[in-house]
């Protein structure tokens, strides 16, 4: 079994290195020559364009889209519609919108092609620590690709069984992927994950900053590397923390302008068409859209309330 | 009738005013001499410290102190405690904590001294409009300065009636003062007050910062003209909001930093001491403390962990 | 002038009777014959349909569109796009997307028709208060319907005049209606006023929660009948609150749970396409959420994590 | 070295139990015989009572108070206080408030007596898994008594090293415990943890709604367990999520009554007081308020408004 791997970023390129580790090979494309030059210099098959990599792949093929969500991806599954057969398939691997995936996946299967989208979760982590995979798509595609899953998952070993859970249950979760349900399925539980993600990071961050404001001078390094073990926070996202305070307790190369992508809004606009509370999830993405505002209207807008019925002042 | 005042700075020497445009005069005292001129010069009768104003009332005496929440208000009322006589009644008329109020209550029962906490509202606007008046303590008292706060309430003129409120109710809250309860309900209510107020100035700044960041250039200003009549959100605020638009629609004269008094942090104390949610005036006071930060370490912690487990660099 | 009303709901309705306290007239249509038979009754002219109602319009006509957001809307201006001719107006005056404004204006502006998009504040109180328009579309016109807009809005008479309110600046909007721009302006600063409601709501909300858990027994109807006068808080919505609060100091009428229409949602959704933080707007929106669920996944789940780590049980 | 232990609820008990793997004898009472006899049945020596206890121990002393915050920690530790020698030392290992371990330590330093308040994270996993301790009062008892913290800490296997970590560093926190500062240092820090465990809950049980809630019947407990591999929210919540998950998937057995101690109220208390916005902390608070509350004031408000201003009736 081969993978076309489109898009040879830090995401794709690790991928194709994790799948190769596997024994695993790719036939590889990317804009950039020099990325896929490296890929190859590495063991992978280069591909001169897309329309090459689909015809060095024998049928049935699969093909991996790793690009920015957005025009990117769209190009190139439009591109691959046109190019692959019935009985292939083609995945959208980014951070794509899962209502895009849910009509990607329509217009695929129109083709005789199927669809995947797949929330792929590791970061830079992933080469060394496996990707967690989201997938959605119909239920035999995902099987038929399933040893390249297998490969790209942490694997079992990666956390301790979970106490309860029925021998006769899927196998494939305890391995670090999961099939969600049909197309939209995998990219809006990614989508999910993100919003989650967004939320324990705020929390973590109110926390250190309440840390950092006390009278008594806390160690504040020490203590997230103490939380490491045995108390409840512990967490991957309190590893990477205790991992930057470690570097620089004071965090002083930031300037706390906090960037955000599309799945921590997606899931804020998600839980508003259903109706669910999401407090946690909101407070998180604003936390990031405020962090990068220096005194906004609203702000002023209070001030000038406040002076025009108290002769209040603004402080320094 | 005569009444005592402690404190000449806008609100206590404007209430002087409005008493004396009632025909109810004031002996006044202010730690600045200035202060004491300036209202002597308009008719009030000037004492030289705080045991002179309390000689110079006819007992049963009412006094009022106006000063800041906090040592001031706690060392003139320790001051009033040793001057008045049973039958006497100590109004603390700022801002102060509403446990502090029942304290002080008990304190000066102790000595057969009645104390009145009440919240004043009304700003800068309060000698023209009329100070909303909420009172706590005991009900003879109260009932005995009618005429002060009735002088110093806005009248039942400054709203219509309330249709369906019942012909044999209370007939002072709709002059604009009402009796709250014991001692700590005035300060209480006011407490309420100011942190509804909080929310619904936050509320308002939302909005018009989304009819500013609009791309389709709206006329804020006018809009907030146009909405102080027929909408849902006519209110004062938005009054003063729409005069401090029509001045400058940029609000450029202010820089955003939104100051924060006792009220709102002791409202959401409050909440949570009864397990109350709220959400809402939790948000209106984080506005104001976040207003007041630059790059806090909370976002410097987002920014780390973003960039630890994806390599994510700040945005510009 | 006379206007042509399709739609004959409480607001539609409401409208043509406003507008003939003021001698314009109107010809109407509804789906329901009752209410067309009701206006009809009262001296407006009735239609069979709409086909007939624009017929007996003199071009160039103006017809107002008042159905619910969404398909009946849609409906209706996709038959008069065919109906009208080029210097006619057709106005949606419902609760409707600002996107399916500039997408309706665009559409009929094909067919040289004018379309305005109208936010219309005021509720079952517009006919005797006046409603406050905020209007999306082309000067002209707007320019041209003006005596409808003025015979629907409050007039200036209904608040105080601005101070420092330029003499030369738009003199409609001290009426009560504002021009905001191109289409979708109109129902963009429509949703913007409702979020501002929402909050607002929750605001006083959660204020009153918190006089009604307090331990005294605060006279909450009287606390909000003395706030209408002289108060920072002071308010149309405190009046409402306040004449509920008269009828049943306990609103035991009413379950607490609470309905949301679309502009509260578009609006979160509007502030995120914006990256403008909007915690209050969205608390707001999510209380009403959380007032329609019965324990909630999202709360099982926290008690299931309690039990996990630490073997709570659910508090009774 | 051996411990005195006062109170043998489930974390006493534990406690003393994993001392005792540890080869540290104790000595226990509790008020109920019961609880005594069943450690002594395991090798503890039993007291009669706390002066018994305390003159069981050789000094310099140290007994562990492991009582519900309250009265009943503050009667054991004024006892203590009268009971112990100079140089021995008191502990406070419940879910104390900071500021009363402030006022304890200065009560017993008094006599002489050091004290220490310790954050005691682990709950029922804490036996087996070890207890992350978290540590405020003077170094040197801190010192003197680290055998009985490295016994009860997870130890350094139980996370991976930190890298960038200084080799210089204190080598306590990799263990699991840490020296937070002075007193009150200890319960501060757990106040934190604990209100971050709340932000997290909260953000994570928001995520599973959102996943329960989409159309597409999403597998949420198999996204769970996959998700414990290489996803960025792997953490030890998530292991009890998904344990719980796999027992039952709908948490039927639970009613969403979500019950909470006072530290996620005091954190966010310590954070107005400090002027720290913490929206995600309070956020998560507030839901469990809301969690327990059926139609609720405020809810029933919004309706009265929404009835009084629109007509708007109620949703079934």
């Amino acid at each position: 079994m081969r993978l076309g791997m489109i898009g040879l970023g830090r995401m794709g390129a690790n991928l194709v290195r994790r799948l190769a580790k596997a024994g695993i090979g790719a036939v590889v494309w990317d804009r950039d020559p020099a990325a896929v030059a490296a890929l190859a210099a590495e063991g992978a098959e280069a591909a001169t364009d897309v329309a090459d990599l689909v015809k060095r792949l024998a049928p049935p093929r699969a093909v991996w889209v790793m690009l920015p969500a957005g025009d990117a991806t769209e190009g190139a599954l439009a591109e691959l519609a046109t190019l692959l057969s019935p009985g292939d398939v083609a995945i959208d691997g980014g951070n794509g919108m899962w209502k895009d995936a849910e009509r990607r996946g329509a217009m695929l299967r129109g083709k005789g092609v199927d669809f995947l989208d797949i929330g792929t979760s590791g970061g830079v982590w992933g080469l060394a620590r496996g990707y967690c995979l989201m997938i959605g798509g119909p239920a035999e595609a995902v099987a038929r690709l399933d040893p390249i899953f297998r490969a790209l998952a942490p694997g079992e070993i990666a956390a301790s069984p979970t106490p309860g859970r029925d021998a006769g249950a899927d196998p494939r979760p305890p391995q670090g992927y999961v099939h969600c349900g049909p197309n939209g399925a995998g990219h809006f539980t990614k989508m999910v994950h993100n919003a989650i993600e967004y939320g324990m990071m705020q929390a973590m961050a109110e926390g250190l900053e309440l840390l950092h404001a006390h009278d008594a001078q806390l160690p504040v390094p020490d203590i997230t590397e103490a939380w490491r073990r045995g108390s409840v926070v512990a967490s991957w996202l309190l590893d990477l923390t205790a991992q930057a305070l470690a570097h620089d307790g004071e965090l002083s190369g930031f300037t706390g302008r906090v960037g955000d992508s599309g799945e921590g809004r997606w899931a804020v606009q998600a839980a508003i068409e259903s109706a669910v509370p999401a407090p946690v999830l909101s407070a998180a993405l604003y936390a990031r859209f405020r962090s990068r505002q220096d005194g906004p209207f609203a702000d002023r807008a209070l001030s000038a309330m406040r002076n025009a019925f108290g002769g209040h002042l603004e402080p320094k």
